[in-house]
This record gives structure tokens, sequence and C-alpha cells, in this order.
């Protein structure tokens, strides 16, 4: 979930430069027609220490006007509030019709801190944020605007931070014992919050995570961000009101401002396309690891452990390749393989998640989806297929359904087949000319290809949103097959070990 | 919840037979044109046993086409099932698009079992609940229709209904053992159920409580619901899809049969309303009460446990006079009257429980409410100032609020102050002439009278969906002014006396 905040994102100095005063001019603007709004906005800041929580609420109200503003932090409960229901204090603070309000932390931090230090279940969790859920679906459901972010640092990048602070005199009071306790709980953190945003995504109020090591990228994606969905969640109100005239329902959209400054840099874009294996290592790596398959997969039928293997990449990025090298580690009686195509008459009168809930292996056999449910935040949405709304929600959708078979004792993986735009050129080239190959090339691929750019938008949101401490997406750098093929191999050898070892425990 | 499902509702031989056959015909009318309709209906029967579930599934297999039907029931899984995550088997048997699928208990029979036989916790109960509202909430969000009816027997007629089904040799097979097992745990069973109903009758997917004693009543109760639940549905959809021609959205809503056969039957209808205390006996009970209560409430300062309690009812029902007689129960120092009137601007531009949430009392104090949140499905819902969809929504608010002051050590009463509307009008005269009383009659209150029926309508349904086992509705009989303000007393000091026990142990 947070690999796609770790891609090491900055802003130059003149682009900041460039960009911030129309920014700031733009939100000034809004937040002007904000003020008879018939809703506020509640912009929520959760994240790592460090990342720039504070200095960001600071930014924004030099850059707006401060009196239609409200900041809350909160540490223990004052009496006041210790004595009543803990959200007694949100209530308390929310924000009236036509401000913004910013909250630190806020309603996550005790659910999250407890679950880290153990003091809560991981039931006990789920049931509080549940509890967010239904609180925020009630502020959404009247209409307030809540807008969300996740401040992240890596951990070495968490490290760095606080060293800084710790040298400079001025700031060295900031990191406190606290701050390096937590520093060493950093992974069950990760994995507390990553549940947290994974849950509370739904509905109305999604997560923005933001890479928060830079000062310039965090602020001009902060603050895009907000006035990207303040203008939005205007436009979307003056479009539901009956009573809003025509002319009014055209607050315009666009900015200028995307509100990624970056959009350049993806999770996929980070990868080291030149990575390759030669012939000779590929041929014993390769045995090696199909006779580790047939192995494990045979000790996973008798524990009952069952896997799903879920493949997506670009065209030609050698699916079908890797796929049939798996084969052969596998009992055919006991896998299947499922190839994924536009869905029939038939599916398509159904929920999209039905073709796939039909083909869930029973305990201990396999299934792998040549293509897979990610169709539906992929090609249909790019391709317009699925409206936004419900391509959006299918994030959510989509963890839900791969929680299930984890907790139902199935190994999950998903590869995306990592291959460059040139690569694909090469191959595409190489496969007109071969007659035994030439049928797999149709019109669409060459569609698809002039979409590069909105589908590597589109992977690195999935990525985002999907890759979860259950369900982990694996990235292939699929330029050489045979590097990629291995490494696919490794991943679900690695993966039903893992499993296995739980059963035995 | 229940209560309101105990009315001893039923249907006449001879209405029966003029409603029935043109229900009956509309319905297959409307299964004619569900056929090309681009979403399918689930149609789930949860219930206590002996309620008619299935055999309101087999009458209407009878009205219907059977060819676009399908009926499942789950026992056990079966070894395929079984070996798949639990979502499975009913993934795999929902209806595709225009075909109607009736579900037996389906995936809330193990849930609520399993809690009923203490084999998992509350917690985890409410996990699974979780996922089932993930499970249908990703069902309605792609367009289909869940029509979902709990079918209740008190817990007498439950055992009426064995009895008779054992003393017939034809039926007498239909008695287990373990239903009379299931009979002695009914109390667990409602607890449950209700805790189910309350969680999962958020969104798109509500419960219809039917009363299951009669059968005629109970057959035109679920089909008239079913046909208009599916001809809203239609014209929502119809409505909402952009393609759609302006006259295909005109369905008519329409229909001469109320899905209530019989309205005049309301929970309020049920009270005796010639309950009277004379007056000597009422001045004692009334000192007592008041010095008991004062004790009560010290304690419960002491022990941290809060009292929350709301006042609704007719105008002119004794709202104010039952208030001043708790006062002097009370120390003013720890208590506050709330009166709430229409919302103030400021008041107005924050989510309607915020000026609730506001006077939420410190632990071990009180506060009482001179009508409530509840305005937003009583007043608020007669008179249009909130939509169908928020008055909708605001029952599970407000559930959800209760929930979050009862887990905090609050004692909740709610009661509804209960008139005829003679005696209404007999006060309303009382009052023009009285020169210190007429300040109280306004226009308005005339309004309200002319509306009776609307609103006697939005607080049965407010009982039926808010009266929870944590928070209970007190249904007061109050033409007679004593016997009323005796039965509110006493209900507050009983309520606080099952709390403090509860602290005690």
């Amino acid at each position: 979930m947070f690999d796609t905040a770790e891609l090491d994102r900055k802003v130059s100095k003149e682009d900041y430069a460039e960009k911030a005063p129309l920014l700031r001019q733009e939100l000034l603007e809004t937040q002007i027609i904000l003020k008879e709004a018939p809703f506020p906005v509640i912009v929520l800041f959760g994240g790592v220490d460090g990342a720039g929580k504070s200095e960001t609420i600071n930014l924004l109200h030099e850059w707006l006007d401060p009196r239609w503003l409200i900041a809350r932090a909160y540490g223990k409960p004052t009496e006041e509030a210790a004595q009543r229901p803990s959200f007694w204090r949100f209530w308390r603070d929310l924000p009236p019709h036509g401000r913004i309000g910013f909250f630190l932390s806020a309603w996550y931090s005790d659910p999250i801190l407890n679950r880290v230090h153990n003091k809560t279940s991981d039931a006990e969790f789920d049931e509080e944020l549940d509890q967010i859920l239904n609180f925020e679906k009630g502020l959404t459901d009247d209409r307030v605007l809540i807008v969300k972010f996740w401040m992240h640092l890596g951990r070495d990048a968490q490290k760095e931070r606080f060293q800084q602070l710790e040298e400079d005199p001025l700031t060295s009071w900031r990191v406190k014992e606290k701050d390096w306790e937590n520093w060493e709980k950093y992974d069950d953190f990760t994995e507390a919050t990553e549940r947290a945003i994974t849950k509370t995504s739904r509905g109305q109020a999604p997560w923005h995570i933001v890479e928060g090591a830079d000062e310039r990228y965090r602020t001009l994606s902060v603050a895009g961000t907000l006035l990207e969905r303040i203008k939005r969640h205007t436009q979307q109100l003056a479009a539901s009101s009956e009573e809003a005239s025509p002319e009014k329902a055209k607050v315009e959209l666009s900015s200028d401002l995307s509100y990624n400054p970056t959009p350049e840099i993806t999770i996929l874009s980070q990868l080291d396309m030149t990575l390759n294996l030669p012939k000779p290592e590929y041929s014993e790596r390769l045995e090696e690891l199909q006779g580790r398959l047939n192995q494990l997969s045979r000790q996973a039928q008798e524990a009952g452990v069952s896997t799903v293997i879920a493949f997506e990449g670009w065209d030609a990025a050698g699916k079908g390749g890797a796929i049939r090298r798996i084969i052969p580690g596998l009992d055919s009686r006991l896998s299947q393989v499922i190839p994924i195509t536009a869905p029939s008459a038939e599916e398509f009168s159904y929920h999209y998640l039905w073709r796939f809930w039909r083909h869930i292996p029973m305990a201990g056999r396999v299934t792998i989806f040549d293509r897979s449910w990610y169709g539906r935040v992929l090609v249909e949405r790019v391709e317009g297929y699925a409206t936004e709304e419900e391509w959006m929600r299918a994030y959510a959708e989509i963890n839900d359904f791969e929680a299930q078979l984890v907790s139902n004792r199935t190994v999950v993986c998903k590869f995306w087949m990592n291959i460059t735009k040139e690569e694909q050129g090469d191959r595409f080239e190489r496969r007109k000319k071969l007659p035994h190959k030439k049928w797999k090339l149709t019109e669409e691929d060459w569609r698809n290809r002039e979409k590069w750019d909105a589908y590597e938008a589109a992977v690195n949101e999935m990525i985002e949103r999907t890759s979860t401490f259950r369900a982990r997406w694996t990235l292939v750098e699929a330029n050489n097959k045979r590097f990629a093929r291995i490494k696919v191999l490794e991943t679900i050898c690695d993966g039903l070990e893992k499993e296995l070892a739980k059963s035995e425990a």
C-alpha cells in the first residue's frame, strides 16, 4: 500500500516557485466561494511522525484566510471529554458550513496506537474502525466534505528525518524518546495503518497517500488535492441539487495544476528494467523451482491450503509464458488456468466479481487467472466501461474479496508483468513476423498501447490501493523473460512455504 | 424492535379474497417487465421458526411464473462449499438480471445461531455482520434489489404454532426437538436478531418486519411490499439512468394496495388508554419515587453512571408536566433540561445530531431532552423538512448514537407520551380558555393535529426501528396525567437501578 509513497518524489525549487503561487491563489479564491457553501470541509492528517503533518497545516494557515479555518490536535482526552463517549470531542469540534477544519490524527490516533501496542485485538480494532466509518458516513451523508491525507515516510526516511531534527538545536526538542520507541515498531504501525486505511477508504471519504519526505512535493500534492476535492464536491452538489439553475452547476473543475506534481514518477518507473538472467543459470533454477513447487503444492494439498494466482500486465509482457512454466510444477488434476476475456453475455448479467467467485479453488487446489478481477480498475477504468464511481469502489470490494480468500487459508499471489514501452514495440514487431504468433496480435493491442500513460496511472493507483499486507502485489521486471519467470516461480514457492509454516506452527 | 410485530394483526377472509387476486395480477405483470430489467431481485426471508417463511415462498411460486424464479435454502455447507470462503455458495447462487431469487435465512443463519449458542463473541458477531453488510452493499451498488423480510412471532405465538403443527399428523414431522430447544432460547435469539437487523438495515437493503401469525396478513404484507420495492427500484433506476428517455422514467408507482394491509393497527392503537391512577395513591407514590430517584441519582453520580432522558409525544400530552415531576428527584447542579425547538441558524449549519452531542452529560450527570433527535423521523419526516433518504438513514444513525451512549455507561430512557386524539382536543379547548396556558397553544398545534395519521405511522415506524435491547422505548399511556407521571418516574428509577446493579457486579 505504501510502496507507491516511497518513490523519492521531489519538486525542484524552480518548479515550486512557479506552481505554488498559482495554487495558493486558486485555493484562496475557492475558500471565498466556500464561505457561502452549504457544507463544511474536514481535512484530516494522519501519518508517520516526521512526515510533515503539522508543517503542512501551518503552511495552509498561511496560504488561506485563517478566520475561516479551525485546527484541532488531540492529546489525552480532557476531563470534560473522558467522561463522555469517545466521539463527543470530535462532534464538538466539527466546523460549521462554509469553514475548513484541520484535524491532526484525531479519531484515527487511539485506535491505531492501541492496536500497535496490543491493547486491542484485531476484532476490537475492526470494531473501532467500524465506528469511524459510521461517523464519517453520517457526516458525508450530510454533505460534509472529508479529505483525508496519510503522510508517509519509509522506515529509513523516518530515521533520517528524526536524526536531522535532533542535530538542529532549534528542532531537537521535537524528537522525543517515544518517537524512537514508535520507530522500533515501524512494521506493526504500518500493518495497523494499512488495515485502517483499507477499511476506511470506502464511500465518500477515501484516503490520499502522500509521500512526505520532500517538503515542496508534499505541499503541492496536499494543496492540489484539497483544491480539486473542494471543486469537485461543489460541482457534484450543484449538479445533484434540483434547485440549482443549470448555470450554477457549471463550477469549473479543470485546474492547470494536476494534484500529482510529478505524474511521471510511478511505482513502475522505479523498477530496474535491465534485470536479466543468463540462460544456463535460468535452466538450472527453473528445474529446481519447478521441483520445489511440486513438493510444496503436494504439501499444500494435504494441508488444505489453496492457491490463487492472478496475472496482470502489459500486452505481450509474457503472462502466458510465465504460466506455462508454473504448470509443470502442479498436479493437473488439482489445478486450473482460467483465461479472462471480456465478459460473456451470461457473465455480464451478474456482479463483476461473480465469475471469479465461481472459480475459487477447493481446499488444497490451485487456480491461475490469466488476467483477473483487476480488469475492473484497469481496462474497464481506462476504456470507460466502468463509471468512476464503480471502479473507485472496486478497490474496497477487491480488498474485501481477497481478505476472504486469505482468511480461508488461501495463498494469494498477484503479479504485474512489467515491460517497457520500447520492449513492447519490439515484441509486437516480432509477432507480426512470426506466423504462429501473429494471431496473438490484435488491433486492440495497438489501441491499448496508445493509452500507455492512462494505464500506467491506473496501475499505480491499483497498487497503491490493493497491495496489502495480506495480499501483496509482486511487480515483475519482465523485459527479460527468463528473469521474469524465475521471479514468478520463486514468489509462488515462497508464498506457499510461508503459509505452510503457519499451518505447522 | 419486535413490539410492532406483536399486534395481532389479521386480514379477514373477505378482505383477502378481494385484495389477493389484484395483488397477484399486478405482481405477475411486474415480473414480466422485470425480465428485461438490468438487475436481479434477491428476496431474503429470515425469522422465527413457524412464522411462515417457507409457506410464503411456496405461495409466491404459485403466484409468479416459476421459470424466472430461483429458491435456495441452506443447511450445513456441502463439501464443495465447506472448502471455500463462506460466501462462495451465496455468490454461486445469485440470480442473474431479470430474475427473482428467494433465499431462506441464507447468510444470516449461521452468524445469528452461532451467537445464540455462544460460539461467537459480540465482537466476532459484529465482524460477521460487517461482512454481510459489505456483501450486500457490493450487490446493491451493482443495482441488485435486495428485499429482506423478517417474519416474526411472539414467544407465546410461536409455542402455539408449534403445538398446532404437532397436533396435526400431516405436519407433526415439521416440529423437531431442536425447534423446542431453540424456543427455550427465544430471548437470546431475539437479542441477537435485533442486533443483526439494526446493523444490517443500513443502506439500500432495509429489513421489513412482518407479523407472521396470520397467514392472510403476512401474505398480503410480503407480496405488497415486494411489489412496491420492485416498482420503486425500477423507477429509481430509470430516473438515474441518463440514457433513459423521459417517458421511460415514468413507471407508475402508485398502487391501490398499500403494502400494509392493516394500517389502522399500530403499536399506539394497542395501548390501553383508559389506565388511570387515583389522586391519593398518586401523591403517595410520587413522593416515594422522587425519594427513590434522589437516592439512585446520587449513587449514579458516585458510580459515574450518566442518564439521558428523551421525551417525545403528541402536543399537549404532558411532557412538561412529567419533566417537572422528575426535577425534584435530581440535584440541580448535576442535571439540566434541554428544550428542543426548531434548529437555530447556527445549529442548522451542522449535522442534525451535533446539537444533541453538545449536551451529552458528563459521567454521573443527567440530561433531559424535551423533544429530541427523534424530530428527524417525526416532524422533519412528516413536514418534509428532511428528504426520505435523510430520515430513512436516520434510524441507523440514531441507533448508533444511542449505542455509543449506552456503552459509555449511560442510562437511556425514551418516552413516547401518548394521548388519544379526543383527549388532545379536550386539552386544546381547555388551554384556549385558561389565560396562563393560552400561550402554549399555537397555530402549529392545530396543523399538527390535522396530520395525526401521518404522525402515527411515523411513530410506529420509529418504534419499530429504534426500540432496541440497549435503548428501549417506553410508551406512556398519558390520557391520565397522574398515571403517566408515575410510569415515567418508575421507568427512570428502574433503569438506573439496573445499570447500578451492573456496576456493582
